[in-house]
């Protein structure tokens, strides 16, 4: 159900892996180049998928879901070397197609800050490589804690100096949206069918202020 | 002293207000528009460095110690509205000449963070108002202290998942570099002769790692 832009809304805060960056293709991609250099076979979708699910939304931990996922699927022949560069490629996943183009668009009219369960550094090299035009890194690791715990929602009204209902949380997660809004956000939801390369979408089952196909469609609709 | 950089630096923390910004230049141009507006006579130089002095380093706190400097300077004539402006002229500062292009040769090589006693909010404000290019924001706001407290260094390290010797703070301030060392920071010493308007520098009386005249400097002898 798409809703109209809310007033009086100053800050956007973005999940980023699924909603900003498409982890599931940047892997893909590095599993895909080692096992060429490797010539090893494997099912790069299925091994991105199992390592992602290891994890979530412990999202530094990759490197012990990753040994576990090289147990599962029989990889030990990868390297010492390419389990750091498989490590490595979290710190530079591609950003979806629309989402610098927005992000630009949407910055000409909102502070924007991230609010993802990954760490600080993690998110700032992130940011750097991909060159996403964040005003502020905020981390769930501020509070030593993870979404969907309502003290992660509560840093960006806080740090940001506004009330919660003149921020947004954009994500492409119904779980993250749900509990935003019961800490009174706004809230946008992003349809990201590719993240776990499906096509499909499971969309909230409540009220959202805003829906919108990409970030220039949510551009569009809160007239940025 | 000159020194050259060390080696394995990745990150820069800078300070902001006199090291980044030009503070007192921004707080003149705002009350010598109002002035003429009002026409008031006043020393705008001289309500600037009071009005400074008197909520360093308590940087959020601008209007009680504003107050204080209108009774002082007999300025009653000044509507609210010119005050709220005043307040205001704190989140978009000038930034030093050499700033921005000094910031962008640096980003090239290394991370750059602030770590500034002005509240989160301020500084995404002033970073957004003069185009700054800062990788991350981070304010002693995060502690809730202030610097010289040596939590408020320790967020560098911790937060960007580096070690202290691989982190540089970057201040005009003495203070602020001594007590970054003291937790184990690289150090670099930039000279700001106008920050208060007298073209004299307060130099370190303490080994820095570099000394230098500005951003632009700062990255030639980092070899960015």
């Amino acid at each position: 159900m798409p809703g109209n832009a809310p007033p009086g809304v100053q800050v956007l805060a973005f999940d980023v892996f699924g909603t900003v960056v498409d982890w599931r293709g940047g892997i893909i991609a590095e599993l895909t180049a080692i096992a060429a250099e490797r010539d090893l076979s494997l099912d790069a979708a299925a091994i991105a998928d199992a390592w992602r699910k290891r994890y979530q939304p412990f999202l530094d931990r990759h490197r012990a879901g990753l040994d576990e996922v090289v147990r599962e699927f029989g990889l030990e022949r990868l390297t010492e070397a390419d389990l750091h560069r498989l490590v490595l490629a979290w710190h530079h996943l591609p950003p979806w197609p629309d989402a610098i183009a927005g992000l630009v668009r949407l910055r000409s009219r909102f502070v924007l800050a991230t609010l993802s369960n990954g760490g600080m550094a993690l998110l700032v090299n992130l940011a750097r490589a991909a060159g996403l035009p964040f005003d502020c890194i905020l981390s769930t690791e501020l509070v030593k804690s993870y979404k969907p715990d309502p003290r992660t929602y509560q840093l960006v009204p806080s740090l940001l100096a506004v009330r919660p209902e003149q921020t947004m949380m954009v994500a492409a997660h119904p779980y993250d949206l749900s509990a935003a809004a019961a800490q009174g956000m706004r809230t946008a939801f992003v349809r990201r069918p590719q993240e776990w390369g499906t096509g499909n979408v499971d969309g909230p089952d409540f009220s959202v202020d805003v829906e919108a196909d990409d970030f220039l469609d949510l551009a569009a609709q809160l007239g940025a």
